[in-house]
């Protein structure tokens, strides 16, 4: 039995993660953090971190940004692991973390679905085979209300790529005109965007009559929600270090 | 049985094409004509078309866009059917055509596949049901040497599925940035290239919780061989007039 | 303004129709029916149809199929449009359906997700031009807890494609062995089953050199109780008769 | 420069060979076995192994089953490396390749693709991780003249994920009827078969609200003559072995 300390608990993400717990005989979640703190729960919610009594085995933090820091001191006050899967984080955010994993284990990943970094992890594999005949595009699609583009997970994938790549690759975001053959050297990534579509992630190796697909399908944005309980049941038998999706995976 | 006069015939559709009669007990060749006329077949090949003194049902033509005024004239004079299956047509000869139908059946296409002009009547067809509620976006992919972006055929389609849109759409070619979202007044064409991918097509219709897809995939150029003999076989029998492939789809 | 009386208001797709309404300014809730007429909404509960005084311009029906028939007899009571979003009706009800249809306006679909009925629509008007020329196949892919194989609306598709082939197509169900060449006789229906998908189903028309696909993917169930809606909107200004989908597509 | 012996030079494979050796200038072929030995090339054809006096580098064998022994026993004997990318052979046969290779470099591989090694790499990399929560599911098409289902390559993908997954999966080859919960103790391949589909495998893994998809499309079958080719020039410079296309790719 693990016990779980959850902050943001009555946003969106913590709303899904306290369904999948209850789901699970093995979780259990002793408290709850949440700056709007109303109790519809059966554990207690407090405003704010350093108010938690409760003893528990790991805490997971789908919270605010400006939140972080003080979770953070909390933690490690507490001796605490921590998975961090809230978004947008700040750089000096980013380095604290980095600082608290000498003293507690942390876990953080830029995209915490299971499925997005496995496909990272099998992009690295299969790369340097074929960089030097194949042409390497990317093709995101994201439901007509999201601003930005290409989306921050295709940046990741690409990044993936071009990693193991050599020479590096450049980025174009779209083609049109007259000359447009695809040099090996550029990578398309393209930004289709429609009705209400959660994710969806294509990468194309094209070669001589050949071509080799891998592609990443959410269906709702709970896989989020999935990949950082999986990370905090996880979290919670390690020691101190800075863990992230690929040692989930490994 | 019918018998074909055939333009081009030593090009490379040319030679898929006697490959296709070849194989076809109704069709038979009874003349060539190429600018270089050599000869390695069982019909005469002549350099140009009034040097053929056949009797024939129908000519058709994949020759070169230079080709093709002085074809029209001979078909004219002989009163045969001509199918005129040439790409990159200037618009003087594209008027040419024009009024040679008055006098005799004339078969155009900008695509002579069989499949595209299939997708494009389907388009057509379930576009008015959507288009007020779903995003529109297309998908093209070709071949790492193609200089051109987004292809003609990727336009032809747009420009069918805007024929029956209200308001029109524009057409935008890659997103990248902040200020992305996909409204309703435009349509996304992305032109992805790499290896030797013949051509795929697909149009996106995404709604609210479901997305309808439509996608042509050609597996070589041979289909555009086909579409033009399938045309002929259709204009032998046809009154002086102007058709196209929505006429042999009807 | 259209005033609604929601059948099954409490069952999982009454609750989506609930939220959509709400959110539209054309439409307002003035009594729900449930069989279990517990109240949380701001619009009288009533275990029975008989039970409802409000007036309404039309009932939108997602209860269960015992419940249709005296739904039924209430709408023809008060002379008010019905639309049947009830699923797994018995012949018997479906006579009740059309024989009320001679007095108020029915709307009656086998599936009520507008794409579905586009895709059928679409299929419908291709398949004559390709049936003698190109395979075609159908593959579907739903949740793996689905236990029927393959799903209705696969055969509602491959009827519709059915319907309009000569000779009518054998439906098979899976390949084995040394023996299975694909006669332009059969029709392959393929099952695929994993994790959470809602519904998705392709259907392949593939010839020489090249492969039409149509394609429809729900990302989630709402969209019957979106079609409902549309339907509903759409019944209540029509005149006696029977309507479906294709009606509200026209 | 590399010297080829191409052993099967006159069959379609052969040619296709031909072709790609002769627009590459750091390859060259010696001498050609055909027992067919028509000579129109600018190499001498031999119509067996032991007739062969020019010296070489490597042989790459696409001939017939029945002639892969004494192809074998010349290998031995003159101390070069052989590329054996002949399909059907028979057990004995392959037992005479692992012997050989005990004395020269032998290259082996069941599917002779670049591409689709690589994906079965991809695949071994990638299940382990989702084995226990997504379901697994194989989709391969090919045209409608080729009569076993699965294909061989479905197998052998199918085989690639079972090796790494504990317990082994059941595979199963299409589902009807009203029991068909996708277990996650089976895995389910599904043949479609249209027109003159080249070649295409789609693996799926299914999971909670995420799909992952690898998926390969051959164009042609000159891919496998492609990855003969690759696999002659590594050999060339490799010591005394047994080799496949995993070998390669490393």
């Amino acid at each position: 039995m693990k016990r779980i300390i959850l902050s943001g608990c009555n946003g969106r993400m913590g709303q899904v993660l306290q369904t999948s717990i209850k789901a699970n005989d093995e979780l259990v979640i002793v408290a709850g953090i949440d700056h709007n703190p109303q109790q519809n729960a059966d554990f207690p919610v407090y405003a704010t971190a350093k108010d938690v009594q409760e003893e528990a085995d790991v805490i997971i933090d789908f919270s605010h940004y400006t939140a972080v820091p003080q979770l953070i001191e909390f933690a490690v006050t507490k001796k605490l692991p921590v998975v961090v899967a809230t978004t947008g984080l700040e750089e000096d955010t980013k380095n604290l973390l980095k600082e608290a994993s000498e003293k507690i284990p942390v876990f953080y990943s830029a995209n915490m679905s299971l499925g997005i970094n496995v496909l990272a992890k099998a992009l690295q594999a299969i790369t340097p085979a074929l960089e030097s005949d194949f042409n390497i595009e990317i093709i995101e699609k994201h439901h007509n209300q999201k601003k930005d583009a290409p989306s921050g997970t295709a940046l990741l994938l690409a990044d993936a790529i071009n990693d193991v790549c050599e020479p590096k690759k450049d980025y174009i975001f779209g083609r049109s005109g007259n000359d447009n053959e695809n040099k090996l050297s550029e990578m398309g990534i393209h930004a289709v965007r429609g009705g209400t579509i959660p994710g969806e992630h294509i990468v194309i190796y094209a070669g001589d009559d050949e071509i080799i697909e891998l592609k990443h399908t959410a269906l709702s944005r709970d896989i989020f929600a999935n990949g950082a309980l999986k990370a905090g049941v996880f979290l919670a038998d390690q020691p101190v270090g800075f863990y992230n999706m690929s040692d989930l995976l490994a």
